[in-house]
């Protein structure tokens, strides 16, 4: 799909942020749609977290309706009860239990409060290649990482990923918030890291205005560092750095953006923030919540606004410049990795 | 449409429940889509149901929205008027009325509360084939019926049909009213009748719980004996009885389901009741109404949630087991009825 | 599409009314779809109107949520700026303009409370082939016009446009007001004109019910000239001339109604009035406008109604009879009218 190829929807081999901790439960299932899967989260007793295909295979009855029996999940049509392995271990009706009836179970991972979900195959999901979390603040010493929004947008994913690699939109997009004209003026430079592609912002000395003015207790001038890491296919990670004209960062924080494909064309958008600054406060956190949501909101409308526009299209026109930078080496790794999908099921191909 | 062929999406040459009597009147016409074909329904001033094809030959506006006139049908957009027949009987701006201006009449028959409708060739529509309804206790004297509910739902009509067939689920699905880990657990015995297909199960020596401890004012032990006959292609008779351990049947009520496509993917389902003990009392009667709504609404969501999972798939996986015996029986009749129907349209083809 | 050929959709050089002057500002854009492209209108500070392609080429975002700065549109996604003439005349982030970054301007025409929009070929657009206003009574001297409503029908327009060159669907759809049998009943006489196409009934020596009745304080016997001229593709003007027995015309009004295609299934539609009659009366404007507002409602209903059950059909069976010989004459010149484009389109083609 648009603007990848043909049959290039989804890339199942790599990890997705699938769910907040807090949204799995023991008490009942929680479901999710990720890559086109509908897919069932538990825990089991113990309190660890399992992720079950989401159908049913007697007879495709959402799991996401079913009931959690201690470690099983009990289909609420039927009664057919699936193990943390996703193996059939009742039918009520009789005592033996076909191979086939499975409702195959996701590698997951749990890391601060989000789980990750490996929903290809599972024999190559290495938790390695999950994102460092101390490297991206959730769980570093010094930082209080938080929740910030959970949305379901009715847009394809790579939408969401070109808003954040291109934030020459927080000026236009947000202007009662975080936009300001110096940010969409500014040129991005591109740095290729190792796991990440940055674009970077140097802003310099500039007064500070609503939000920030607020947030800061001061209306500078600042210099402004703006960074925004993209970890491929899944993670955006935006850092805004204040530092003083003597040099000295008076403050920063970092917004961790997971861009969770749900279907062709709707796309699961989990986001968390994490500081330096005010780590006690619960009053910042609520405040910047609401901050967040708000503008989160925005994006959340202007992605479906391109959906919209865009829906039925084969290939509809677009004009790059300068601020699509990012945007576009970032749909070039993209590119990569569908091509590299392509191959690799073509490699398969004899084999089956 | 799965599980049957391609082209496989209605039974036409079939009677079907198509309306409440009390849904018809002469006052204004009633719409019901029936087989993909919308319907409209009115009474002449004798009161006779007549059904004719629901859409004006001339403009295509939905006779649903027509006047009754006297015996005839006005059509609400130019006034075309059409009788009993079908047959246009006036249009205003001319004198003559084309043969092809007809809103074709369907054959219509009127039992009990039901009317029921033959959508196929009016030529082989025999009355004679509809279900006896003293056999299914709605007329028989002794019995008491009433309707009970009315639902519209969105999923195509096989999967209530295998709902009705695997009553296992009433222990997963009505755990709160009428399922008891017992039904599930029962084997199932298929016998094949004059006219439908029965799946019996005798559960012995049970406590009973909820709803039919508070109907039958005991909690027993009693011995059950459920069945459900199938009359393809759309009714399902269920019935409870109650046994003492002495033998003497103390209760015992039928529950008739009919299941009428509506379109491809969605189903008129229509509930009557019928019992034998308290058939004076309006408040068993609303009881048990308001005890089978909920009831028939978890069924309407069970249904519409295997719908929506199984939506676009050509060939969705199924497993089947034990308690899918007396489903797939039943499926293959409705298989055997598509077969027939399709070879006896080729059979016509060279005669066109 | 039905019933015209397929791909036969829009007749883009036309003229249609896109938009009341009202609705057109310079304080916020307003986005309407006129033959399936999104259209973006605002004025300049002069108060000018202008209509640009409604869709910013940068990224897909629609114009409609842009901000107007002066005499240009700002995209409010990522803020690039369009002109009047739909040049690119900034992109925050660099300075050259690529010349495929438009946003293509359509002719607009304001004349009398209405923008007519050119979406076709600018360079043919041809301001003479406006209905004249004079004519059609909106700037006529001695005559008062007003805006009656504006709906969003969703239905094709074609079936708009046979709605209102049948006029014998007044006696059925609208009884409650304008309708009487003796519409319906008599015949309609068709003649062509310059730019129209007119459907005439003299209604004789009726007796005044009603909505007419109240407006004109008589009950008669009056003579009705009725008529109803199309100016295809997109303006009908019926007239209702109430005339003494003695021959002298006591009142008339015009109602013009512009049926503008949204998309292939959606349609826009703007009607205004106008009369000779107690033209200072507010009171006179506010009934009419009401009563009015009811009767387009019923006839939007209806459209939508057929659309409805057509819906998915390539050729649906119609009975074509006396009344709708105007219909008729008025399809085809529709058929004509896109034969012409699809000939000409056939001519550019080794010209491309």
């Amino acid at each position: 799909m648009w603007p990848f190829g043909e049959g290039e929807d989804f890339l199942e081999n790599q990890w997705y942020v699938a769910a907040w901790s807090s949204e799995v439960t023991s008490d009942q299932p929680f479901e999710r749609w990720i890559c086109g899967q509908p897919v069932v989260f538990y825990r089991d007793p113990e309190g660890k977290a399992i992720a079950l295909h989401g159908r049913c295979p007697h007879r495709n009855f959402p799991l996401g309706k079913a009931r959690v029996r201690g470690n099983v999940l009990e289909c609420g049509y039927h009664g057919f009860q699936f193990g943390p392995d996703g193996n059939c271990v009742r039918i009520p009706s009789q005592d033996t239990i076909p191979d086939v009836c499975r409702a195959p179970a996701y590698v997951l991972v749990e890391k601060w409060e989000w789980l990750w979900i490996w929903v290809g195959d599972p024999t190559r999901a290495n938790p390695d290649w999950i994102p460092d979390h101390n490297e991206i603040r959730l769980t570093e010493p010094g930082w209080f990482a938080v929740p910030a929004t959970t949305n379901h947008l009715n847009g394809r994913a790579q939408l969401l990923h070109e808003n954040l690699t291109d934030i020459s939109h927080l000026s236009y997009l947000h202007p009662g918030t975080i936009g300001t004209d110096s940010v969409a003026a500014t040129q991005v430079e591109i740095t290729k890291h190792d796991g990440f592609l940055r674009g970077l912002r140097m802003i310099s000395n500039e007064k500070l205005t609503g939000f920030f003015k607020d947030a800061l207790g001061t209306e500078g001038p600042l210099d402004r560092e703006v960074l925004i890491d993209f970890y491929p296919p899944n993670l955006h990670v935006a850092r805004e750095k204040f530092i003083e004209p003597g040099g000295e960062t008076i403050a920063q924080y970092r917004v961790c953006h997971a861009v969770t494909p749900a279907t062709t064309t709707s796309t699961n958008y989990l986001v968390a923030w994490t500081r330096t600054f005010a780590r006690d406060s619960q009053e910042i956190t609520d405040t910047v919540n609401s901050v967040f949501a708000a503008i989160i909101d925005e994006d959340v409308n202007a992605v479906e606004a391109v959906e919209n526009m865009i829906s039925g299209q084969q290939q509809p026109l677009e004009v790059l410049v300068a601020a699509d930078t990012h945007s576009m080496r970032a749909r070039r790794i993209m590119k990569k990795l569908f091509a590299d999908q392509s191959a690799s099921a073509v490699d398969r191909a004899p084999r089956q």
